[in-house]
């Protein structure tokens, strides 16, 4: 018996299937040995992994633009970690690297997913949690989908909802550099000053303590060019009364509406398209992934000289996982929603 | 006093904004003398007018892609006429000419209008109320809606409602031209037969007597790739849950909600543009107003030669507007709904 299987690995696995909110009864922990690497493949120890509202959906039964995660099954997640046992000759023990390593202190990457380029070195210099944030998928979904979905323009008028998260501070931040007016919806007064002060946002309107209606009228004075939303319900159909000829709206998430068990509220408005010509469009992340390492590189120099900043909002412990995870519905993280799990 | 002014033009104007389904009391039936053409100006005698969903549309207050009609003034609609007196070098009097001539027996185009290309003459041995169809402004939204934003490509499979109606039947035709599946939504088993058997189309859903979700499922077997909707409501939402990766969904008008004193039914499954990274964007046809002349000249080539049909339901009468403009919307008219105001 070697060093590492003498190891523990505990697991988060599916239970059931939430209807609403998860609940601690949707969740299995689970623990068994570690196991060596098989030809080709690695094993990488679990620093930190990414929550995000897509989970939400992984959860769920039926088609989507991924499988759901089956019952029973370790709950899918992507992370930082390190490289503990390697058979392949890309990776050395000690690496630093990116992956689906999943809710858990130990993962097997074995050779088919590293050939369909699930892993990737990172480079700590920046820091790890960047590499989940505005390096990381959120950052890829933020860039890939102001940029060629949106194709924003200088003087345009950009609108992000869930401007603190992940994919929020991508966008705002990308849209400034673009020469963008830029105007986040977030909740609560910290959020707010925090983009607008940290991040430079234009302005950003407190929808848990203001009406989002009367500020996006005072803060788009000539509409809203582009809007990327997270978030779905009311606040899209705000949105789209303030669009202007020509807008493009970006739809990346929903998360009001994750949880409902009434139907999803579809926009009210969305005869505004027809009105002003305007486009609605989805953007799933995994679309870009064979661009990631060009936009990675163009953010890692930002965040480098300082142009762009990445905030990361960490819960250390894998035993938080379930109530951490409905942090990102009430609004409670304040950055981009990491989980530590093991430290170096 | 000429001839011309001793003639009466009787006229049909908005009395008041309607709520819900327009009723005799919202409009004014008027006269009053006909009047000589000012410099560069042409005086038209009415002999069809166009009557079209969006009609109710200009009854609202507010704003929309084009002014709302006054309250008292003339309802606005397109038709054709012929000129019955002319001071413009580029009109002589009997020509037939496509033009804004609204509700009423005989309109002055002042030279202005002229200049902003608010006329053109029609080529009458295509027959006349092909140029408010297939020809016209609906037949232009079809042919540049479908082309431009929809963008087919042979094997797709094109799925349009309300598809009797004048946009619908050249959206149809059109989509059969570019090599694609074409499955229509009519209602009543005379217009599916119709676009079925006259126009070419693979298949059409009887809205009224069938069951659209377990139609859509049997005649779109690999989903809906492109679905050009002029009817929103229940059905564009059970569309929705069947596009393709990348689909592209037109939003030409929503007749099912035009009528509506509640709010608007958002579309539930607006998700699906986000899962299948597809595209739902707005059309209006005044956009491509540089293009007609492309657009009517091939469509035109289509009828020359039987290729393509163009169907009418002509009612006649000028005093029977008010309650054959609500055919539209109870989807009594079999073709594109005309009014037959005047005789040659």
């Amino acid at each position: 018996m070697s060093v590492l299987t003498a190891l523990t690995n505990h697991q988060v696995r599916l239970a059931s299937r939430p209807v609403g909110l998860p609940t601690r009864a949707n969740w299995n922990f689970t623990s068994e040995s570690v196991a060596e690497p098989g030809p080709g493949g690695v094993l990488v120890k679990t620093l930190y992994l990414s929550l995000d509202p897509a989970m939400r959906g992984w959860m769920n039964e039926g088609k989507s633009y991924i499988e759901p995660v089956a019952i029973g099954a370790v709950m899918r997640a992507g992370g930082v970690g390190r490289v503990m046992a390697s058979r392949n000759p890309d990776f050395a023990v000690g690496d630093y690297v990116n992956a689906g390593l999943d809710v858990q202190e130990y993962c097997l990457i074995p050779e088919e997913a590293i050939k369909r380029s699930g892993i990737f070195k990172i480079d700590p210099s920046l820091g790890l949690t960047p590499w989940l944030n505005v390096l990381g998928m959120p950052g890829m979904t933020g860039y890939f989908g102001l940029l060629e979905v949106g194709r924003p323009k200088a003087g345009e008028t950009v609108v992000v909802s869930g401007a603190a998260g992940a994919v929020g501070q991508t966008v705002g931040q990308i849209a400034k550099l673009k020469g963008c007016r830029v105007v986040g919806i977030a909740g609560g007064k910290a959020k707010c000053d925090w983009v607008v002060k940290e991040l430079g946002f234009d302005a950003c309107i407190d929808y848990k303590n203001g009406d989002v209606r009367a500020g996006l009228k005072e803060q788009c004075p000539k509409g809203v060019d582009i809007y990327f939303d997270n978030v779905g319900g009311e606040i899209l159909d705000l949105v789209l009364a303030k669009i202007t000829r020509g807008a493009r709206v970006i739809i990346c998430g929903a998360i009001s509406q994750y949880n409902n068990t009434a139907p999803v509220k579809g926009p009210a408005n969305y005869l505004s398209l027809l009105v002003n010509r305007a486009r609605m469009e989805g953007i799933v992340v995994f679309d870009y992934a064979d661009r990631y390492p060009l936009g990675v590189a163009e953010m890692a120099g930002y965040l480098k000289d300082g142009t762009m900043k990445s905030k990361e909002d960490v819960v250390d412990g894998l035993e938080k996982f379930p109530e951490t995870l409905l942090k990102l519905f009430n609004g409670e993280n304040f950055g981009k929603l990491v989980l530590q799990v093991g430290r170096e």
